[in-house]
């Protein structure tokens, strides 16, 4: 077996590839509109079809949702299980005015390949298709035993994925989860992505009057909810920008002087953070930079507030209800019961007479991390630099990956994040594209990333 | 001239008078609802056959909404004009169901009147017509000029009537305006209202990020206009409620020892008004008692707050805007324009980088005073102790009426606020009524206050 002769035939067969992968964004595939349900059931069976004929065995499993896909290769003893996870599903394409083209009409132009779902993540489950199909027909088998799984709720939050992976744990077990679905650094610049923040959310809701007063009549003589909510609110924060909630930052485990150091290096980090931002300037917690108070520092973001009248002109009300939508990123070792806890704690001291203080506890999703010098981390690095000529930028990402969570909770495998988009490939937004060099490159890192997996032998449950 | 003899003759009259206030009251004049035009137009139509019917000259006059009913006496040159104000349309009836009979299918019940509009207003200006008609009827003539004007617009804000009394305004000369649109104090309790407050209201943008961001990828890194607008609202107010904007009291004029005792002085005011705010306790200005803090002391009040995700869930963004809808309420000598300014200070020095603030100003409406001691409130307490054996409780009120302003600032006229509705007459509300005991003595009141402002020779521009 060979890398060399997996990659020549990723070479040969790029036009077959991309003819596939453009009927393969042809389906709108779109979760959240249900007049797309028998799209994602052909989608679905499409990829079936698909990854039978690179030489897998595969299903389409039905979950109370949109199907799953699930394909894998014939089991051998003596190697480890690579568990691959992408979705099929897209986003919706509002506002149609503003692509350039259909957004399920694929087409080239100047080196990209433009549709819904190009980059997110059709494109990108594909370059582990043909990365398997590489191995199977160039070289007869895989180093590991592969499984690849699809799911189609992904854009909706995966709300039957869960339960779906929960019921499949044994067909499922691996020695690790590789999940394609985030951007690189940017053009030329691969990055590895080993941590993610967690998530809590919750919902703080402010009582006054029993319904909205007149405040004419009334104002100046009753409390409004309003103002309390926004007193606590502002007391969430110090004016630094700091969280000022008492024993928020108590479980926080701070970032070594070397991975500091690591990310004050990372090439042109950043200047592109803010850029994509849109902001000239960033704001956040003293003493770290843009990237570490989004990737190695906790929040609490007020998402979202709703008070009294909100429309067009005047009402002049005080309003019975005032409430804030709030969420938490959190980083390792704290964990949403604590913060919950913590945020509780304060809020409650604002509850006064005739005002009264709830906070509802939303999801919560611990944070993840994976050390830089894991086997499966020196795996991907390796097969980063065979293809690329450099190593992979070491990065972590503010966001959190639920399904990350559920593979480390329900499998025990540690998740590795090597993603092939770039950041302008808009995600999410009109004109989503896939650089069509960073599909042939994904897909040759994904062939080689297999052999290196099959030869580091990695074990089940490192982290 | 004999005002026993038109006491009398209202006595007489009051089982036609009911018959025909409650067909004034049948026809669903709800003027914010354009699928009742129609009905608006009838309306106007019967109360001015209803004023020609009195003895008074009357007409419809076309606005560019709902017309205007206009009538006047016979001007006779040795006696002071009177303008009474009043609107014949109607608030919405819903909710339809909490209704214990059609709103609009008047009748009588342990001596209330229950219909919409009963109280607000068709029924306190159903009182001054026949007022005047038992005038003209048992007297012969009024002891006053006596202009009627009747609109239906006033529960969508009178879209039309200023332009209106503009365009008419030597009709309309006159020496005082008075308006029973009021409650009283309670059963038995009749008031005179001498002071409103003003109006200023405004609306408070905060931009940041140009479009909402992803609070995983930006949060913590980028200054988020919801934090900024907590900041704000929380700073308007010391902790004990007190407004806390440089600037904002300087004009206020305060409030005499003998105002103080009198309003301390009301019978059950204040427990009234806090069960009516529907709260165990006040909250506000430290020093002050609900009614001080709601008639005589200014306010700064949020009405309304929106920012970003509102929906049911979580949405985890960053929100590009936060906007929260202000009103100020203000007292004599306050001015709109100067409170805006200070406002506008206050707002300002939150600006940042990557922040932006703005402040827009909305309405603004003065505050109106008429003093204690002016001959029109001289004249108003004498027909109310001839009718209601006691004097009237002296009160103000903590909203604005537009229409006194117009009065005062087009006209030149001081107005009169002599309500006769009560607390629990449900304006606005389901199952709205009014007691017949304050239909037969307010028109006997609004009969005495004509012969007191005829004897009284009240004079024009008197404020």
């Amino acid at each position: 077996m060979s890398v060399a002769t997996v990659l020549q035939y990723l070479d040969q067969q790029q036009s077959r590839h991309l003819a596939e992968l453009m009927e393969f964004l042809r389906f709108p595939t779109i979760s959240t509109e249900s007049s797309h349900r028998e799209d994602l059931q052909q989608a679905a069976h499409w990829l079936c079809a698909r990854l039978k004929q690179a030489g897998l065995q595969a299903a389409v499993s039905p979950t109370d949702g949109h199907p799953v896909v699930i394909g894998r290769s014939e089991p051998k003893a003596d190697r480890p299980t690579v568990l691959v996870y992408g979705h099929y599903d897209v986003q919706p394409v509002d506002p149609l005015p503003l692509w350039r083209r259909p957004p399920f009409e694929p087409a080239i132009e100047a080196g990209y390949l433009y549709a819904r779902g190009a980059s997110d993540d059709k494109g990108q489950f594909f370059l582990h298709v043909i990365a398997a199909e590489g191995w199977l027909k160039a070289a007869g088998e895989l180093p590991v035993n592969l499984v690849l799984l699809c799911e189609g709720e992904e854009e909706i939050g995966s709300p039957h994925l869960p339960e779906w992976i929960a019921a499949h744990r044994e067909e499922l077990a691996a020695q690790v989860a590789v999940v394609s679905d985030t951007p690189m650094l940017g053009p030329d610049l691969p990055a590895i992505c080993y941590g993610l923040r967690g998530l809590l959310t919750a919902t703080l809701t402010v009582w006054g009057p029993k319904h909205d007063l007149h405040s004419g009549v009334f104002g100046g003589a009753v409390a409004n909810p309003a103002h309390v909510l926004a007193e606590i609110l502002a007391s969430f924060h110090d004016s630094s920008g700091r969280v000022a909630v008492e024993g928020f930052y108590d479980q926080v485990l701070l970032p070594t002087p070397e991975e500091r150091s690591r990310i004050a290096h990372l090439p042109y980090a950043e200047e592109r953070f803010l850029a994509e931002a849109g902001v000239k300037e960033g704001f956040g917690e003293p003493g770290y930079s843009s990237l570490e108070r989004a990737w190695v520092r906790p929040t609490l973001e007020v998402n979202g507030i709703a008070s009294g009248f909100q429309g067009e002109g005047y009402k002049t009300v005080i309003p019975a209800r005032a409430e804030a939508k709030l969420s938490c990123r959190l980083v390792p070792e704290q964990t949403p019961e604590a913060v919950f806890s913590a945020l509780e704690r304060h809020v409650a001291r604002f509850a006064r007479p005739g005002i009264s203080v709830q906070l509802a506890r939303g999801e919560g999703a611990p944070p993840s991390l994976l050390p830089v010098d894991h086997p499966v981390v020196s795996a991907a690095q390796r097969a980063v630099q065979a293809v690329w000529g450099q190593a992979a930028n070491l990065i972590r990402m503010g966001g959190s990956i639920p399904i990350v969570d559920t593979f480390t909770r329900v499998l025990g495998v540690p998740t590795l994040l090597l993603g092939f988009g770039l950041p302008d490939d808009q995600f999410h937004a009109p004109n989503e594209r896939f650089a069509l060099d960073n599909l042939w490159r994904g897909a040759k890192t994904a062939a080689a990333l297999l052999a290196e997996l099959g030869q580091a032998g990695v074990e089940a449950n490192p982290g």
